[in-house]
């Protein structure tokens, strides 16, 4: 039986930090179970007595103290979320006062400013990402592709759809994504639409299992689906990318995080943090 | 002149989380100007070679010593990163020993797989989320309706698509969305292909000014951007959801991430964390 433990991503925002803070840490032991809540918008005494309330049932019912992963500004609240029965750890404690000490400056403690709405600007400039990709995805429009940072091309359902959301929707980079289909593979060449901004192209291809699998879950038993067609056009795609030069990532062991951390990287773009 | 420094982010992985802390911290620090250089996939003794050349680098060029925020797990390479010319956060060295002896047991030392590909279900279903809430994107298709776990409402460009896409992309949360159109109101009922699902519908409404500026930005000067449409149609909408007791949250100074937060909080959602 596994080793469980209950998890409290703890914030006075969205708690988004924390989660990702925490899950790092949480992957680096294994054999354990770990149920995660998270409790956002700890941002007054009863917001943080509810949550020590739940922490301590929690701790209670388990009979074993529960982690907490917090990050709270407050000072105050964040002590009193740390006198809950719990293993606490707190990251604004840890790192704010080297941060001060380094900088010579004072912390402004207001409550978390991250993951909140900033200014106008970068709101508008982040909407504006997510429309051009949502209007450019798998080729569906093509006037403005002079405007993409990036344009991915790739074998029907190779990633390319999650990957240009995650572009738009959490850099803040406008990316089209364009299909190459049997038709491009027979002519032997690029798709007259994308040919003049060749420099912008970032190829993604797939294992032909891992495609089929996809694809079976999406037409069950189609020809589009079977293990020739997925392996004849992924063949075809990477001979095609290849002869014309396209930087080429493999989509089947990268998560949607990692394929958008190393397009960036290789096209030297810098993402927006939101 | 503002206060300016260099922030590294550096990262065995994709740096999505030394990005989200390192942020967090940052923004608690009023009248610097933070220039900011992610340096991810630093999982070799040559590239924590390359990225200490380019923080020591920066530090001489600045003259002042950069600030880095760290998030590698194998020790020799983050010591490595340590004695580069900076003040440098590293977050595995401040939470990993206390976790180890909470849990009493080791750390893996593996390197990072927060953000990586974890097993095929996981993927396959933040997949499905993200062409769920593609395919009932603004009311475009209503049969499997059913199947949604949130579905917003309100006005044009009140903010649903960037929300549903959050939802579905960062959440794995199938979320549909529907619009609210003048003859919606005209004729005072809710459409009725959402009728039936009025326990999942949550609203969005949003200030008329800011409804006429986004308006504004995606047809300038039309009757659909004009300030006694959009007060009009806000108006109206707020009226209905309410008659219809539909929880409403208004997007005008909240960010895409706490109007999902909010959201999923509201109606008891756990969000997949990736």
């Amino acid at each position: 039986m596994p080793n469980r433990r209950a998890v409290f991503f703890v914030s006075d925002r969205t708690g988004i930090t924390a989660e990702a803070l925490g899950n790092s840490l949480l992957t680096q032991f294994d054999g354990f179970e770990f149920r995660k809540i998270t409790i956002p918008f700890v941002d007054s005494p009863e917001a943080a007595d509810r949550a020590i309330a739940q922490i301590n049932e929690s701790a209670e019912r388990d009979g074993k103290r529960p982690i907490v992963i917090s990050s709270i500004v407050d000072e105050k609240l964040s002590e009193r979320v740390r006198e809950s029965n719990a293993r606490v750890l707190d990251f604004f404690q840890a790192f704010i006062a080297p941060l001060e000490q380094e900088l010579s400056a004072k912390s402004s403690h207001a409550a978390g400013r991250s993951h909140g709405l900033r200014n106008s600007q970068e709101y508008f400039s982040r909407i504006e990402a997510i429309n051009f990709t949502l209007a450019h995805d798998d080729g569906q429009s093509t006037k403005e592709l002079h405007r993409a940072q990036v344009i991915l091309v790739g074998v029907s359902r190779c990633g390319k759809t999650p990957t240009s959301l995650y572009l738009g929707l959490q850099c803040g980079i406008r990316c089209a994504n364009f299909p190459l289909t049997p038709e491009d593979f027979e002519r032997g060449t690029l798709p007259d639409s994308i040919l003049p901004h060749r420099e912008k192209l970032f190829g993604l291809t797939i294992a032909s299992e891992r495609l089929q699998a996809i694809r079976q879950e999406r037409r069950p038993d189609s020809p589009y689906a079977s293990a020739t067609q997925c392996k004849r056009e992924v063949l075809a795609a990477e001979r095609l990318m290849e002869s014309a030069g396209i930087p080429m990532l493999n989509s089947s062991t990268k998560s949607i995080e990692e394929l958008a951390t190393t397009i960036l990287l290789q096209r030297n773009l810098d993402r927006h943090i939101f």
